[in-house]
């Protein structure tokens, strides 16, 4: 968790390639960049592949505009359990939603939602809880869902762990991305999560700017408001569902360029980490997965 | 054009209040960094919004991170007449397409097109000519379709100017995007055309990198070459069109910011304009003309 010792036990390198590929350096420095990672092989596939792609005198030199890493965000740089954190989010303004509309109090899955019974709501099939979704992602202004997400994350507390779910990030890859980055990498996350709802914290949180956040697409319809002030509003239409193989689609849209590093925790990420495997030269991919019993989930 | 002694005669400034918002800075500069700019109206409100916006001390200070400015780039950074760069591709694409699908030699518009009656191909109707951008905008991979664009910028010529597209780029705009870029905006192309055809040339033609073309958006596909590499296919379905509305939606989608400046010549810039206009603290919109009777287009 961001600021704790929690420890990555262990960090799957999924492609054994990878090794081959960033080649055997050492990975002795002088102050250590990844202080929460164990000493290991992914700690050392890691500084290997950094060290060889900002050599330039190594023939696996990546030029400074090229230097693209992407992390999956849930489960890869904070917590995914027992829910994402934007359904949280969507539940919980659920309630509101039903003081605006009403006619919605007694109508599915509304009324399973406001009785808090977490395990009902858990039971509602995706069909319900994309209307819910809907009802809580759309039909705002881009600015009033800024405003209102904002609000939100910088009061609402995990239910487990009661505290921000801001401060539920894996401080290993904080690191990894501050090493990354000091290494003249830009750091995408790359998310099956909306687009426009981790923009919102991923600067403060991550250090990552909305322009570098690649995320499920919603379409939004420019228009003016009453008073003539030209405004966008959220629509309920999904442009891309960036998951699975609509990461590596989503890459190419928002950055049109092949990233030369890749983090991911699931079957999610499978194919992000292939496209990135694809490229010429070094690339590395990775599978993460945090086990701490005591602080994380098993 | 691109290295000649081009002048912008005309610069419109479109919106009265921009000199109201950026102030009445003097534009003495030491070293002139518009020198192809007349001076005049326009050039002082550059100057002076640059000035303004980051001058720590100014009220209207815009932090780095916020520093954005978006161009139109058909017509307003380089020529678009007789008829849009990216359509003269398609149109001599034609012939490939036709000789590796032969059953569309006798099909219309494609039997037109092949005839190379300049006259006839430009009273096609537009749902005949969305028939030849499908054609030869889609079906192919992504790295294919770079590859075949990069080789057809390199070496075809406009029918009027006998010139490489590329060199016929407005020197006043390119001199606008690095004066920019020296003070820290980052320039973005905010287009109607295709953003994986913009993004081909960009970084040469303009020094803006691919992540931060903005343009019409086609779908792709994941999915995996016979001998098993995995391939981004695009395909006939557009998910944004990149134009008049468009322009604040595609840059919503591909920022998530908005723009302090803002920069075009028609009316599919007005959405994009007065978005940007409708943001607090100084803000520059600017319609170009260029309309220099001997060397472009009046």
């Amino acid at each position: 968790m961001n600021g704790g010792g929690v420890v990555m036990r262990r960090v799957l390198a999924a492609w054994v390639s990878c090794a081959l590929l960033v080649g055997s350096a050492s990975a002795r420095a002088e102050t250590d960049p990844l202080p929460s990672w164990n000493e290991g092989a992914a700690k050392r596939a890691i500084v290997a592949f950094v060290r060889t792609t900002t050599d330039e005198k190594s023939p696996k030199f990546v030029p400074f505009a090229e230097r693209i890493a992407a992390f999956d965000q849930d489960g890869t740089t904070w917590v995914s359990h027992p829910i994402y954190t934007q359904v949280a989010y969507c539940l919980e303004q659920v309630p509101g939603v039903v003081e605006k509309n009403p006619e919605l109090r007694d109508v599915e899955p509304f009324k399973t939602v406001l009785t808090g019974n977490g395990e009902a709501i858990a039971k509602l099939p995706m069909k319900e809880l994309e209307k819910v979704l809907a009802a809580t992602l759309s039909g705002m202004t881009v600015d009033e869902f800024r405003a209102d997400v904002e609000k939100w994350i910088s009061t609402a507390k995990h239910s487990r762990w009661k505290r921000p779910y801001t401060d539920l990030v894996y401080q290993p890859m904080l690191e990894l991305m501050r090493y990354l980055r000091a290494n003249g990498y830009r750091t995408y996350i790359v998310t099956g999560g909306g687009q426009d709802f981790v923009r919102v914290y991923s600067e403060r949180v991550y250090g990552i700017p909305p322009e570098q956040v690649v995320g499920t697409m919603g379409a939004t319809t420019f228009g003016y408001a009453k008073d003539g002030t030209p405004i966008l509003t959220k629509e309920p239409k999904v442009l891309l569902m960036d998951d699975k193989a609509g990461k590596p689609e989503g890459i190419h849209l928002m950055i049109g360029r092949r990233p030369h590093a890749a983090f991911g925790n699931s079957s999610g990420d499978q194919q992000m980490l292939e496209y990135t495997g694809a490229g010429d030269g070094a690339r590395l991919m990775m599978l993460v997965l945090h086990d701490d019993a005591e602080r994380e989930y098993a």
